[in-house]
Parts: C-alpha cells; sequence; structure tokens
C-alpha cells in the first residue's frame, strides 16, 4: 500500500503561541488537522471572553479554513454568567493546570478544592475539563501517579463532567482511565508513543526531547501503545505540540515542550504500520475525540504518500520532533 | 565554630582534560586537593606508559606541588609487562569503562570476561580497579543496578583484587558494596549527595547538572548520604568533576558530567555541618581513600571559614556545580 486516506485528523491539545510566530505555528498545525483544541497558557492566560475571542481570531487570519477549538485557563474566580457565555461563544473546555508543573503554569490551580464550585457549573453547562495531571511537589517520575486519585475524584464528585485526562505518561495512569467510568477520556502525544527517559538523558541531554510529563520507563511506553492500538474510544490523539525557540532549549534552564505539529501524522502512521495496527490510527487521530467532545467527525480527507523524506532540522527557529530524521510517510502534494 | 581544619584532601576520581584548558583545572583541583586519581578517558586514552607519564608531566607542570594518581584505561590488550611496568612507574589504578556508557567510553570494554586475563595480572601486581558500573543497553535508570552482579562476580573471582565501584547512585549500590568484602570500596561525588533526578529534568532542564550514572531518587540520594556519614571506611570522596565547557552543554547532545572542583570542600563542609556530622567529614575526603588506595595519609592540612561567598556563574568557560549559590565556608585567605 502506498496511499493512505484518513478523515482529516483534530488535534485535542495543542498550543499555538503568541505573536509574530503563531501565524507559522497554525500554519504548522493546520497543514495536517482541521481541528485543534488550543491550550489557555498563553502570557497572560486564556481567562476572559475577550481575551479568547481574540485569540481565535489571530488564529484564524493566519489559516481562515482551519477550526481552533478555544479553552480557558481554569481558577476558582469565574462566576455562573462567565462559563455561561463563554459555552454561548463556542468555548469547549477549561484546562486545569496544577500550579508549577509545567510551561506557565505558575498561576495554576494550588488548592484542589477551590475550583470545585467553577467545575460543578462546567458540568452543568457541559463544558470540558482537561486536566495536566501531576501533582506538584512529587518527585518527578511520580507526579503522574500521584495525581491519578485526583482524576478518581472529580469522576466521583461529578459524574456528568467530561474529563480529559491529558498526555498520559504512564501504565497506571492508562490503567486508571481504563477503569474509570465513560465520562473519563485521555490524549496520548506522539512523542510519549516514541520517547522513554533514555531518548532525554540515556546518552546525551536532548533538550528537545524534553517535555512534561515526561516520558518514563519502556513498560509505560508500551502501555501508551496499547491504549492507542486498542481501539478503544477513551483514547485519542492530543500533541501537546508546544514550539520553542532553539535558545529556550538550549540554556541552562530549557524549557519543557516537544514540537511535533510538523510531523505528527507521518510519524504515527509509520508507529502503527510498523505495530501492524494500521487500521486503528482513523478513530485514534480523526474519531474518537470527535465523538468526547460531541462534534461531527471531518467529512473531509486527507491523504499520504510512501516516499520517504528528511524532517528539517529547524523549523522556524524551532527544532521539530525526528529532526535530521527520515520518515516513510508524506503529506500528499509536499515536495 | 567559625574555621576547620582538614587533612589535605585526596580526590579519587577527577577529570582534567587535555591542551590548553588542563592547567587550569589543575590549578582548581590543586587548590583543595592534595592528590587527585586521574582518570584516563582522555582522547586518545591513556593506555600507554609514555602517554601516563607525558600527561602526568603536563599536571606537574601546571601545579609543581600537586600530586597525581595515574590510571589506565582498561582493555583485554595489555601484558604483563607493559601492566608491571605501569606498576613500577607508580600508577596505582586501572579504569574499567563499560563500552558506551559516558563520555569518551566508545573504545570501552564490551566483553566482560574478555578483560578477566588483564584483571588477574592487576590483582597478582596490587593495581586497583576502579569501575564505572553501569551496563550498558539497560534503561538509563536501571544501569547501576544492573551492573551490581558483575562486581560481586570479579569480587569472588578476584578475591585479592582491589576494587572501588565509582561515583555511586543508588540505594541497591550502597547495599552491595556494604555486604561485599573489604577489598570493594566505592567513591560517592559532592553532586550525587546533593542532586535527584529532579535537579536534572524535575522543572526545566538543567544541562550543568547532567551527568553519568543519572542521579536518581530521593531515597537513593538518602543511601549515599547515610553511607558517606556512616564512617564506614568503604566509602571515600572520588567527585567526577568533569568540565565541559558551557556550549557542549547548552546544546541540541548535551555532555554527561558536573564541574565540582571549585567548590567540592566547602559544600560538603556545608553538608555535613547541616546534617551535625562534620566529624565524619575528615576520614570521608582525607583518610578511607588512602588507606584503601595504600597511600599514606595527608601531613598537610587546609583551612576553611565561616565567611559565606557566592560561586561564580562560570569558571574558565565552564559552569561549575552550585554556580550563583551563596555557600557558607571558605577557603582560608580566598579572597
Amino acid at each position: 500500500m502506498d496511499t493512505i486516506e484518513l478523515p482529516l485528523p483534530d488535534d485535542f491539545h495543542v498550543h499555538l503561541r503568541q505573536d509574530a510566530a503563531l501565524a507559522s505555528y497554525v500554519r504548522d498545525v493546520a497543514s495536517q488537522f482541521g481541528r485543534g483544541l488550543v491550550m489557555p497558557n498563553t502570557v497572560p492566560p486564556l481567562t476572559t471572553l475577550s481575551a479568547i475571542l481574540d485569540y481565535k481570531k489571530q488564529i484564524l487570519a493566519a489559516v481562515p479554513h482551519f477550526e481552533p477549538l478555544m479553552t480557558f485557563k481554569l481558577s476558582p474566580n469565574y462566576t455562573e454568567e462567565t462559563l455561561y457565555a463563554f459555552k454561548e461563544a463556542g468555548v469547549v473546555a477549561g484546562k486545569y493546570y496544577p500550579a508549577g508543573v509545567t510551561t506557565n503554569s505558575q498561576d495554576g490551580v494550588s488548592d484542589f478544592e477551590s475550583v470545585f464550585p467553577v467545575i460543578e457549573i462546567m458540568e452543568r453547562l457541559g463544558l470540558v475539563l482537561c486536566v495536566h495531571g501531576e501533582e506538584p511537589g512529587a518527585f518527578c517520575l511520580d507526579r503522574e501517579e500521584a495525581f491519578i486519585r485526583r482524576i478518581e475524584i472529580l469522576a466521583k464528585m461529578f459524574p456528568r463532567l467530561r474529563i480529559v485526562f491529558e498526555h498520559l505518561s504512564t501504565e497506571s495512569a492508562v490503567k486508571a482511565v481504563y477503569a474509570l467510568p465513560a465520562t473519563v477520556a485521555a490524549t496520548i502525544t506522539v512523542h510519549h508513543l516514541i520517547h522513554t527517559l533514555d531518548d532525554i538523558i540515556g546518552d546525551s541531554l536532548r533538550p528537545h526531547h524534553f517535555c512534561k510529563p515526561l516520558p518514563k520507563r519502556p513498560a509505560d511506553r508500551f502501555a501508551l501503545r496499547s491504549a492507542a492500538f486498542s481501539g478503544n474510544s477513551k483514547f485519542f490523539l492530543g500533541t501537546d505540540s508546544a514550539p520553542h525557540l532553539k535558545g529556550k532549549k538550549e540554556c541552562p534552564c530549557g524549557a519543557a515542550g516537544v514540537y511535533s505539529a510538523p510531523v505528527a501524522i507521518p510519524l504515527l502512521i509509520q508507529i502503527f504500520e510498523r505495530e501492524d495496527v494500521l487500521r486503528k490510527l482513523s478513530n485514534f487521530v480523526s474519531g474518537f475525540g470527535a465523538d468526547f467532545y460531541g462534534l461531527p467527525r471531518a467529512t473531509q480527507t486527507i491523504k499520504y504518500v510512501r516516499n520517504p523524506w528528511v524532517v528539517p532540522e529547524e523549523v522556524h527557529g524551532v527544532v521539530p520532533l525526528a529532526a535530521g530524521e527520515t520518515l516513510d510517510w508524506r503529506l500528499y502534494g509536499q515536495v
């Protein structure tokens, strides 16, 4: 087989940044995805309707045919009126960042229970809760596992709330998502299907592979692959693609994030093909996520051809995932 | 107490590099240590007597009163004559690098049993075997633990061979060293007493803390501290101080190594004092190591005063351990 046609994929977790570079990042995503759930940890964060709509306008100005699915950054401070207005304006989700666990999360949630009233309103309005599930203060490799109990508490307290456990990185979290009710789903990134900790600190230090949550052991990667290949509708793609300029990575205090947007789908085709589960790819990238969010599935399609290409070492000043590597599949028509 | 006088410390594991920078690195070490066990993983490595003696001469040219304890890089290719000549020339140890586990170890040992005949000669001649105890190919966090069985095999096969398990990083290795015969000792670095994996990848990526073996969990650090504070003569200081120019750290494939030479003793005084075990410091830094190697203990002393100072951000183009931090103790007379 030398061509693959997929329903136009959705990226249910993407960072588009701000200012000058925004347009380039949006174009990279829009070259392979029809929709993207846009993360709100901009500076300042997305917390007001005007900020959200202004950001959406900037994204659409870059690529009019791309559909940004907008989010807000969770805090204890929202009123029912505000959240209702968000919902009316098409905002789909609120993002829960525990304080300090990742890029621009210093202003995240530090008191778990303080956000319960806001979450209760979200449940009522049908807004999805997206969670960066890492426990602040825990040892780096234990943060996700330590957070699982909070997801369990939320699922129990708010039984109609849709919760997405974002960018899973451990076997324990995969098991928890399987065990939790159908209201709890999870995203999996491309890089967590590929990397373990060895790819960051195993030989040389690889800053461009550094991200949160940290990729962990081979057994964790295997569990993530098994979930992605399972055909279980709880697991779908959210790339967490996060561009950081080279200088923010190759420095004394490097930023966390992997820029996978330019290579996400070709890499996934390659991974799924090599494991002989290509038939499972379509739902993972363009089915289950839309279903969970209550969005129509894509009607457009996108085509890839088997035609090896070398991933550029740098894209708009950012070193992308798989930089310099040869990938089997390329976007049809891409030169 | 505002001054501390110690017998002049020995560093039983140090990297001095080559060429122009060598003299600066030697001066940093010699400012606080009387002797240093000089690692042979230079380029090319130290494998011949003439190379070893030439390197020793360069070190002495930088600081005539410093005593470099010379080593050779282990391989299956040494004859008894060569090792005898090493011994006669005052070389004290051979260093076992498994292939590919750290800086300049591509030419390390890939077939464990291939070096047994050489090790047997070392045992007979009374040359110490220093081991970088990490198993190539294992998952990064498991490499040291996976190597323990090789240390156990060596200790059993060569009962009179003195073995140093270098730069311990795990609770398992500490336990193994306690359990093994008196012929097996271990070095502990300053940075492994301070760091866990959190200090490399817990928040931002900290390339200047990246080293092999990787610092691991808090429980591992606790075991290392307990061993260093125990007063057990099997555990002594080997800093593994390893200067890498800033550009070799802050780059796409960063080098492993922490430059602790400029701050080693002040940091240790601080650590031991804060844990109220200052009385255990003298043997750890200038007693047990000399005893194990069969060297006379130092007769000179060195004095530190309580007089806080800020560690420079950079020393000869290298970012040292604790850069920018304030340390309690300073070398007497240091401005």
